[in-house]
Formats: C-alpha cells, sequence, structure tokens
C-alpha cells in the first residue's frame, strides 16, 4: 500500500516532535509507508476480532486489541 | 501524541482498503492514535540511527531499519 493517503506533512510534524532536527523528504516517504503497512496489518487483525465477537462493524476496541497482540 | 496529524479519511480509506466491510467513528480514531504513536516510537529509534552514522538528517534508511529493529 503506497498510495497517497497519509500526507507527507503530517510524517514531519510527528518527526520534529519526537526530536528529529532535519528529515530528508525520502524518510518522511518510507515513515508514511511503513505506516500505511502497519495500518494493514493491524486492520486485518482487527477485523478477525471483529468477526469473532459477532459484529461486522471494526471498533476501536478491536484496533487496541490488534495493536496489542500483533507484532510488526 | 493525538493531534489532529493523521486524517480520519484516510484511516476509513485504508481500513476499507484491508478488507473492512464497516468501520466505527472511533475505530478510524483509535486506528491514528496507534499510528501516530509507532511514528513516534519509530522515529526516535531512527534518530539514533542517523546519529550513530554521523548524520544529523534522518533518512529513508534510518526510518527502514527502525521499522525492522523497533517492535512495537
Amino acid at each position: 500500500m503506497s498510495q497517497r493517503l497519509i500526507p507527507l506533512a503530517a510524517m514531519e510534524k510527528i518527526m520534529k516532535d519526537a526530536g528529529a532536527e532535519r528529515v530528508s523528504e525520502k524518510a518522511k516517504a518510507a515513515l508514511k509507508d511503513v505506516l500505511e503497512e502497519i495500518a494493514g496489518t493491524l486492520t486485518k487483525a482487527a477485523i478477525k476480532f471483529a468477526l469473532h465477537a459477532g459484529r461486522k462493524t471494526v471498533k476501536a476496541s478491536d484496533i487496541k486489541l490488534a495493536h496489542s497482540k500483533v507484532s510488526e
């Protein structure tokens, strides 16, 4: 997944907030790609948890469970 | 980190692409929060890798190394 889903400006803000003095353009794109990959992985797990609970709607609790159970 | 950095619309797109039929508003917000937390963690590791390589600029290779080495 490398569509233009998450804005690069958001990556720069997050990286600066985390303490980065300077970040390359490709670093922002790399972080975006990694996050979109992780988001897909987490969502797939969350969907399984929702179905396991008898729901078709993915809820916040499914995402939180996926985050705690899925290692990247 | 729970600022409005990553748009919720991007979360919905990613979740639908991952196969979710329906997602709650709070699920989108939860995924956004998780991703922003992971982004901060990855960036902090990437900054260490950049400094270790004698650079102040975080590059894509630092992010990729952080992704491969940092478990969430």
